[in-house]
């Protein structure tokens, strides 16, 4: 008999796969960013809505799971009176759900905002997380494209509230209509051709990624990559493929305006999608916004098996190193478009609608390159080093810790087991802390306490010459009666301060 | 053969079970309520780290459920690699599996606070949903009771920062030693005592509920409530009895303390607790707290299966009026303690860790009732109005539009399909907007805009006899040369806030 206990399996602590951990900067990053966006979306004359993160699975549209595969895509999970639910992929969908459940408490239009995460069940790589967070707004009851201009101006102007100089970012605005007309124009129209359409959609999607020769490729016979695969083309014909590619490679919507319209004239949506656009290049021009900030370029296809009408991307435009170590263009940070069809799935009527959602997650990704967060620095907390463990002196520390903080300043008493006055400082410096409040016997006596400047040490060490004498004139630890401690403190911090802007 | 075609079924809107939306007032109040309480934890020097909904269910710890009832408490779903994950239930046990995965890079003390959505996989009741808000902080790695002692006053400051008056909240503390020491007293100590403890526990749990008469009749033989229906007891004899409700039913501290030491004397860890309660009240009087703040409470019995030392509870004292329209007093917000053994849980050696965590839903039905919240006023947004819907026009009505929004005012373009002009006013009036902006062809022709004052109307309802002068100053619509619409909006805006304060 083997008497040795079986020693018990220790549990393993670890994230699930595709999720993180955020840390203080980038959570005060993205504080900063939603207040931004929230700014900006309150001036537009929107309010805040939310929904929780649960949605009955039917409820969620497109995504909704087969039985045999009920978490593909979305998070599910089947409640206890055997519904399934899932976690929100976007918050549109749930939108649509609250809207069309309150539809008649709801006055029409509803312009509406919400910052939430959203989950997606795909395999997690790098940059590609599983949780992220979207900032949308929407206007449901509009159907005119009057509301769509106004979603293209509020990206915009969200970009620049964010930092983003102008240039460096551009709102690119498409329709969905015209796109339909060229395929109708080209003899894909009916019923019988949505899955040739299917592939026509596909094929241009990869025009950032395979350009216009590989878009030719895809749309004709196929494509075969340096590996040596190949992917089956949508088997146009050279007259078919030649009108897709003047249609994508659109630069200067103004310049080919009449082409485009003939080529879509008599098609059933296209002269419509073609008027749409213009109607919306003219409004966001008398508001002041050019083509340098918004953009008619037929060449977006975001969502476009989504939406019903303009579609709408938001670009950062400068480059950026990759987790490859290479440049590229920032890309995509958010974008939006028309759903007519999302909330009318729940209702017997037409419920137009357009919204935007913002990519917060990846947009702070870009905002740290571009060096635009966190500009407003957090101070580490004052420490209050502990040197007497006895009940009194103890009492005296919460006291000092306490005065700080009723002053409105950050502090801390020391709360670690090392007793050693080195340890102390080493934690106070490592935390960052500007400013430690010492305390022994002798001083408690004298009713005085000691403030020690951490920040001293390290500042000496990038000396700047000119600035000697005004460094000379601060002292790195002072004395001072008890009842001075705080407007010491707050001298000393303000001392800091000045330095870190001369520094 | 029936040739009727079966309609299709039309997509039913509704919320999940036990989950609800979120309207701008509740969302607004939040926030409000979010930035009191992190400005707190932050002075107090805490600062932020989030961890994701999802946690694998093995970390959660006790709520773990078995293989048959995965979703027994928490939601769980199987990920495709099939490990099982749930979403958190509280923030505590994800800090746990954090500073676990972490803890060479982490430096202790680590004080860190975090916000967020928790999940119930509860039966739903009336104010009982399954998702709501906490805010909590946690120290990790101080094993002394100073750092409990912080957590108390922190709750305190919390409370008065979010307008609670003093005496209207109460930080009740206890100890699970002291408990336990009570427990070993009378001869429950020990592994094989810990179901009996456990029933001990579930009695006192009962306080609140049914009062000394009913603890004391569910530590002895058992209780049978007005139904009929009887609920055995933990069938302690009446000496044994006497000495848990003397514990519990302690009211003053200080002049139970002798009698209490002495009945913990000789226990393990009764002696030890006492102590740490002691000195908890000296640390929290010394800072200036008494015993109206935080007080020491041995009827405090919040989680004392989960926590290890000190515990503590944040109840609001005053009366609300509940579901059933009866007074009663609205009882506990937050609370904490000490939990040694979560962390320590993943790893090879003993972590202490202390905590509290305000339930930030529930804390907002209580501040709503104290008409707390919300005291800061949003406008709504100026409309203007459609007069005319071809394109010069539309952009003229957008141009003003932005003009407003770039001036700071909130501002909409009415975007519905209503043509009437009456139509439009009953939105703005509906919407609450302050003004509409108005120009039809002969305002457009002059170069003129006409600005009405939406407030006028209802203020005239309300009218109070030596206000009158003052009103009569005002008119309800002017006409403005294009050029002076902003700083027009912004005077007769202006002038409404100052109605405001006079109201």
């Amino acid at each position: 008999m083997n008497d040795k206990k079986k020693k018990p399996q220790k549990l393993r602590a670890r994230l699930p796969r595709g999720f993180v951990d955020r840390a203080a900067a980038d959570i005060r990053a993205v504080d900063e960013m939603t207040a931004k966006i929230r700014e900006v979306y309150e001036r537009y004359g929107f309010d805040p809505v939310e929904t929780p993160l649960f949605e009955y699975t039917d409820a969620l549209g497109k995504f909704l799971p087969d039985a045999d595969r009920p978490n593909e895509g979305v998070f599910s999970l089947q409640d206890d009176d055997e519904q399934w639910m899932s976690l929100r992929y976007d918050l549109t969908a749930p939108l649509a759900r609250h809207v069309a459940e309150n539809f008649n408490d709801i006055q029409l239009p509803y312009r509406t905002y919400r910052a939430g995460y959203v989950f997606r069940n795909e395999k997690p790589g790098p940059g590609r997380f599983r949780q992220f967070m979207q900032f949308d707004a929407d206007t449901v009851g509009a159907a005119g494209v009057q509301a769509d201009a106004e979603m293209c101006m509020m990206m915009a102007d969200t970009m620049e509230a964010l930092g983003i100089k102008r240039g460096d970012y551009v709102i690119r605005v498409n329709n969905r209509k015209v796109l339909d007309g060229v395929l109708e124009a080209i003899g894909l129209g009916g019923e019988e051709n949505a899955g040739a359409r299917l592939n026509v959609l596909r094929a241009i999607d990869k025009l950032d990624k395979f350009g216009p020769e590989g878009v030719k490729l895809l749309l004709g016979p196929g494509r075969k990559d340096e590996s040596g695969d190949f992917t089956k083309g949508a088997g146009l014909n050279e007259e078919q493929i030649a009108k897709v590619l003047f249609f994508i490679g659109i630069t200067d919507y103004a310049a080919s305006a009449a082409d485009l319209a003939s080529l879509v004239a008599g098609t059933s949506k296209g002269a419509e999608g073609v008027e749409e656009l213009n109607l919306i290049g003219s409004l966001v021009t008398s508001a002041g916004y050019g083509p340098d900030r918004i953009k008619i370029d037929p060449s977006v296809v975001r969502g476009l098996e989504y939406y019903t009408g303009p579609v709408f991307e938001a670009e950062l435009q400068f480059a950026v190193t990759n987790e490859k170590g290479e440049k590229v263009v920032f890309g995509s940070v958010g974008g939006g478009g028309r759903y007519d069809g999302l909330v009318s799935r729940f209702m017997g009527q037409p419920v137009p609608a357009t919204g935007i959602s913002i990519g917060v997650s990846r947009l702070m990704t870009a905002l740290k390159n571009l060096g635009k967060l966190g500009m407003e620095e957090v101070i580490a907390p004052v420490v209050v080093c502990v040197m007497d463990r006895d009940t009194e002196s103890l009492g005296k520390y919460q006291q000092f810790t306490q005065t700080l903080r009723h002053a409105g300043i950050r502090a801390e008493m020391y709360q670690g087991n090392k007793k050693n006055f080195g340890d102390q400082l080493k934690y106070a410096d490592r935390r960052g802390s500007p400013l430690a409040i010492i305390q022994g016997s002798s001083e408690r006596e004298a009713g005085e306490v000691q403030i020690k400047d951490l920040i001293e040490g390290k500042r000496l060490s990038g000396e700047i010459e000119d600035n000697t004498a005004w460094r000379e004139a601060r002292v790195a630890q002072v004395s001072v009666p008890e009842a001075d401690l705080v407007a010491k403190v707050r001298e000393m911090l303000a001392a800091q301060a000045e330095d870190r802007v001369r520094g």
